[in-house]
Parts: structure tokens; C-alpha cells; sequence
């Protein structure tokens, strides 16, 4: 029973890229997870293998044609299929750890990559899909993101990270940014780590590092620090499997 | 002139990875921008190659040591380089496309991936780095991250996007998500597009969108309504240079 992905794209050649390379890489080698990377295009049906057309109602871009995204899903997913079906876009909710730990509990995923302006928007509600954006940025393509989704969801695949690595996975649960590293050497061009990681005191260091995290928090993500005003919060919310149409 | 950007790794075999297809692919073969993975690891000078050491005070994981990075970065990074060095980190501020358009109108970027549990603090501070998150959550390096960073840059490069798309780029900055998009055929599985954008009615569609628009971004992401609320505004920030240890 390993963990599934089948990505949606027009640049299946672009998986599984940074995917097939480290820790996500060799987790496919021991066949903890697989991944399948499906051609749109695959999906038209005219001789010039058309898979997008202007927007109603006007303006700039191609959007892509609801039938031709039906077809590549069926083709895609087979009957029965429990998978989530995650189109990355923009207009999605944001992308948080507690959507990834939920995809990554689950028995995989399959991901839409958005091209062109969009997806014709009656496909993405009639095949229930979850649209997710992974931040407030414009990317060329939604190819980058799904592998930012997978990459995300493969480490915490059970067997995937060492214990040490898995450990340190609780403290983000916190809401807190990480504290400070210091490695060696203890003096770098006159610049000592804090005196206090030196001295052994574990409450000591506890207690800085809070602190540190605290701050750092603050100054950069003080909407961490007032959780009931973040956004696209999707915890507990029912994922649709792929296979079923709404 | 054109952009260029300097990526330091340990994975270089990552780059250009998808970076080196479609839209971003074709800028490069056309000129308009570079990119030069470097080995983190060709800084080490023990004959293990060492990059890495145990975390001062404790705790899981490995942090990339000061020395090294920073004879990376000295390797990598001519004297004189105007290059902004953008370390990508959960720890960072977020990622806006506020911050991708002061990047893209600049020489490039020299763009620093953590692995393993970070980089020692203090050749993050000496080098004056710009600790950037691309969202909230955690992935297994910075590599992805750096790539989200540097195709969402590519894109807004004089020549790289065609008028229409550029075109595109100014709905973005109303702070509003996208309304729904919609293409032929007009009917497809008893599922009609909405009248109105049959219409013809160039002010009923623009007033349609615009009210679409604010409903999905009062569903999805209320924050975006109370701009002042949000973290991790680097609009009009300095962006130090990587050649400069401050």
C-alpha cells in the first residue's frame, strides 16, 4: 500500500523533476509512494489536439475546456478511486501544514496543474475538486506548485524521514517560527554563538529558544500569533474523492 | 543585460529542472535571463567534504556551518555583485508578489537552499540576507522554493510574457482573487455558462466578475479585505547586495 499521485498537466515532462532527486526521490525508489505525470492533451479529440479556447464574456487568455479536463480526469483515475482531487490555483485556499498532513494521511492525490488563464470553472465544481493555492505569488504554471504539494506531503509518508527528522516535525505545530541555528565553529570571524547554547543549562536553552521564536514571530508573522485571523484554514474538511462526481 | 541567477545547493543536479521548459525554459534559450546552480559542498576543505555539524544546545538535525556557506557565497558571488541573496527558509517573511516584482526588476538574485535544520544564524545575518517563506509549510529544502521564487521572477522579465499576458498582471494587484473562468461549449452536461457573459454587456460582465471576485475572496480569504493586517509587506524595503557582508 503506497501513498499515489497522478499530476494533470500539459508539461508532464517537467515530473518528476526535483521530485525524482533526495529525500523524496529515494522514497520512490523504496516504493513509498509513486507518481504518475498524465498529458492534458491526451484527453482532446480533434485533430489538432485542442485543449483550450477563449473566455466567455471576454479578455485576455486561454482557458482550459471543461470537456477536455472531464475526459483527462476520467482517464486518469480509475473507478472507485478515493484520492482528493487538488487543482492548484491562485483563487484556492491557502496551502497550510494541517491540508498537507490530511493529504498525507490519506491514499494519495491527484493534481491538476493549472496553464493559460484557468480551468473552465463548471469542471472544477461538477468533479468537486479542492482548489489550493501555495501563495500569494503569480507562477508561470501550476506544474511548480504541485510538486511544492507532493514534495510536502511525501515527508510526512510514514517511513519516509528518520525518527530525528519526524521529531523535529512537532515543534511547527506550535505557531511559532523556528529559532536561531549555531553550528561550529563556537567563533567565526569574531562572531561567538549565544553564550547560552554553550552552557549546557537545557532549561536555559529551552527557554531562549522560546523566546527567540517568539520574537522572530512577532516581527515577521504576527498574524501566527492570532490564529483565529489566518485564512483558508481546511482542517478537518471533508476531502471528495477524485473518482465522484459532485 | 540580461537577469541572472545564481541558486547555491547541495542538489545543483535539481537545476534547471523544470525551470528549463515552457515559459521559463524558452527565456532562457532566448537570453533574458541565466541560471548557475553551484555545490554548496565545493566550499567544504576537509576531505569528508563536511557542510554540515551538530546543532549548539541541542536538539534533532544537522545545520549547514557559517564557514562553509560563506566561502559558498564568496565563490559563487563576484566583488561588486548588486545582487540582492534571498536564503529561503519557513522561517522568512512571506513571499508577495510585491517582493517578485522588486526582485525582476533588479540585476537577479543569488538564491541560498537550507537542507537538513537550517543555516548557522550568523552568516545569515553577516551576509545580510533576506529571509523569504514561500508559505506555510514544511518541504525537504529550500530547492522547490527557490524555484517557486525564481519562475514567479522570470515571468515579470521585460520581453519574457507576451502583451496579453502581461496584460493579465494588472488584475493581480487588486488585491481581489480571480473570478471564475469559463470557456465553450456554452452547454456541457446540462451545465449552461452564466448568461450573462453570453450577454454582450461589457459593463454587466466587468460588474458580474468584479462581484464574483469579491465573493470568492470574502469566502476564502477575508485577510486580503484587511490589507493592513497582513504580514510580511517587504514593498519598498533596501534589498542588500550579496557582495556586501554588512
Amino acid at each position: 500500500m503506497s501513498w499515489n499521485a497522478t499530476v494533470l498537466t500539459l508539461f508532464p515532462g517537467m515530473f518528476p523533476g526535483p521530485l525524482g532527486t533526495s529525500l523524496a526521490g529515494r522514497a520512490m525508489e523504496r516504493g513509498l509512494w509513486s507518481l504518475e505525470a498524465r498529458d492534458i492533451r491526451d484527453a482532446a479529440t480533434d485533430r489538432h489536439r485542442t485543449v483550450d479556447d477563449t473566455p466567455f464574456g471576454g479578455g485576455a487568455g486561454m482557458v482550459l475546456r471543461p470537456d477536455v479536463v472531464d475526459a483527462a480526469i476520467a482517464a486518469a483515475v480509475p473507478e472507485g478511486d478515493a484520492r482528493p482531487l487538488v487543482f492548484l490555483t491562485p483563487r484556492g485556499v491557502p496551502l497550510r501544514q494541517s491540508l498537507v498532513r490530511q493529504l498525507a494521511a490519506g491514499p494519495g492525490v491527484v493534481a491538476l496543474c493549472g496553464r493559460y488563464e484557468g480551468v473552465d470553472q463548471r469542471v472544477v465544481e461538477a468533479r468537486g475538486m479542492i482548489e489550493v493555492s501555495i501563495g500569494d505569488y503569480v507562477l508561470s504554471g501550476g506544474e511548480l506548485a504541485a510538486m511544492v504539494l507532493l514534495d510536502a506531503c511525501v515527508r510526512l509518508i510514514p517511513g519516509v524521514m528518520g525518527a530525528a527528522e519526524s521529531a523535529e516535525e512537532e515543534s511547527f505545530s506550535s505557531n511559532l517560527l523556528e529559532y536561531p541555528h549555531y553550528t561550529r565553529p563556537a567563533e567565526w570571524r569574531g562572531l561567538r554563538v549565544p553564550e547560552v547554547l554553550l552552557s549546557g543549562h537545557h532549561a536555559e536553552v529551552a527557554r531562549w529558544r522560546r523566546e527567540r521564536s517568539e520574537a522572530v514571530t512577532r516581527e515577521r508573522r504576527p498574524d501566527l500569533l492570532t490564529e483565529q485571523g489566518r485564512p483558508g484554514s481546511t482542517a478537518g474538511a471533508p476531502l471528495h474523492p477524485a473518482a465522484s462526481p459532485a
